[in-house]
């Protein structure tokens, strides 16, 4: 069974108004009251209604597509090559990026989609922050495509990573290795790609020691803290499972001034990995894959949210085969 | 003595035109015949005319300024930071901020330029290509500013780092701990920043062995084998200035080889110079004054070119301090 997508006819049924008027708001253009606006609005949400994106271009007369990303912050390496991805996924559609970054201030991530609303950006592409975005929805049908997390009260498209698979893998690696005092290194667990990396950590050792898992710390300097931290207790560990890129730099960082030598792998590939002696360990993933997922299901809005899922892969240099 | 700015009234008395008509041409309406658009672009670029942004943008009935971020590849850890301090300085005034990468090839730059004028685009900054940029100055007065670089075959606000400077302080830095056969690993020397760096570079030495003289090479693993093939040589180089972050980290590959340990310096920070052990001494620079310098000139354009250079410093982290 296929499920229909809901049309400018169904919405204008729906809110008891004329096609026109839908049109009008889909459009942005002027001259329609905030009540009728109120009215389109609802039933766009409530039906799920997505415009084509083709169609509506043509009508506002314009020719050229306009993607926003929104992320948390472009010169952290994963968002710079998503950026790029991006660009290049949206160039084979002759398609402009807009970007945005929030500095995981939700608020600041409304304002950004607000302001990237009112300038006219055709569709969205969002790192989702750890915020509420059930206010997304209600954006007069801005197809939106959600990467990497999944958004908190908003049921949408979606192109994730097999982060349950990634924390398995690496953290079942590390056992292969001899280890068993693994910890965990990682940022803000509310978001759904570190709650599944740690997941599947968890589900590889059975019954992880907690003392030995640290949610919530981001940058760097707060991550080798942590690691010095565990590696002066009694009995630390012998291995670490860091779930993103500045988790693993943090470690490099920590352990430049120890004479340990414990084993790692990080989440996420960075550019340097390879240049440092052991090479650094990681779960990688192509992304392009994630890029051009999400620019298709923008060019071919559904009436139901969809999930892509982007598969990781072990790349093996050195870090996560030293010995306990 | 202060010049006074062309007006549109001015444009409209050189070409034989309306005042209308000039308005029409530059806020990109319809209705304009092909020839009168030519006569009244002619105009715009015989005067150096540039649109006041703010009016331009009332006319239009916008009420946000675009701004067109075009460069090399945000991928590249110094394009991600400019994007970065880019979207700060444009926060500020409110504006988006619109960016495309061109890959080192001057036809994709102008492509990427033409696309962002044809979805309005309000402004542009560009880290200019090695190509010609004429026919920049001929696109109905947008306002542009080039940063990083001097764009070939046109006059136009510029924000460039004090390269010269840069390129002089590595190499005394490293003649001042005992360096006399000082290799310089740089991309392409047409580009403005290169050419500055490597004149500071020759100005500090007097006269260097043209054999430790590298141009054109511009990824990691390609410097990584000149550095080894210049260490190879009979009497091989003590030290390197290396003029950009790519040929900094090219430097690092090829160590991670060899025995030797010759001291360098680098030119860009980058987010992992001081994990290495010894850190890597760079000349640095605070990339938001080149941002900010930009956005300035671009909201308070002029009728004659204007140049903002950004001071640099070196900051000593110990592979510049080795000795020979």
């Amino acid at each position: 069974m296929t499920v229909r997508k809901p049309t400018m006819a169904d919405v204008a049924r729906y809110a008891g108004v004329s096609l026109k008027t839908v049109s009008r708001v889909v459009n942005r253009e002027p001259h329609v009251s905030a009540e009728v606006r109120v009215k389109v609005e609802s039933a766009i949400g409530a039906l799920g209604f997505r415009r084509n994106e083709a169609a509506a271009r043509l009508a506002r007369g314009a020719t050229m597509l306009t993607i926003g990303l929104v992320m948390e912050n472009i010169s952290n390496e994963f968002y710079s090559r998503l950026a790029k991805a991006v660009e290049a996924a949206a160039a084979e559609h002759e398609a402009l990026v807009v970007f945005g970054s929030y500095e995981e201030q939700p608020e600041r991530e409304r304002m950004l989609v607000e302001s990237m609303f009112a300038r006219g950006v055709d569709s969205l592409i969002v790192v989702p922050s750890s915020g509420d975005h059930a206010w997304m929805g209600r954006h007069t049908g801005l197809t939106t495509v959600f990467v990497d997390r999944l958004p908190a009260g908003q049921e949408a498209d979606v192109v994730l990573l097999d982060d349950l698979r990634g924390g398995l893998m690496a953290t079942r690696h590390l056992r292969a290795h001899g280890h068993r005092r693994i910890a965990l290194i990682s940022d803000d667990v509310r978001l759904s790609s570190v709650h599944d990396r740690a997941t599947g950590y968890r589900q590889a050792l059975g019954e992880p020691d907690e003392r030995l898992v640290v949610h919530g710390v981001f940058d760097p300097w707060r991550v080798s803290q942590e690691v010095s931290r565990l590696l002066d207790l009694p009995d630390p560990p012998t291995a670490f499972f860091a779930t993103n890129n500045r988790a693993a730099i943090g470690i490099l960082l920590a352990l430049r001034e120890r004479p340990e030598r414990p084993a790692f792998v990080g989440f996420d590939d960075f550019a340097l990995a390879e240049i440092f002696n052991p090479g650094v360990s990681v779960v990688r993933y192509d992304i392009d894959r994630i890029a051009r997922g999400a620019v298709d299901l923008l060019l071919d809005p559904a009436g139901r949210p969809r999930r892509v899922t982007v598969p990781v892969e072990l790349v093996v240099r050195g870090s996560g085969e030293l010995s306990p």
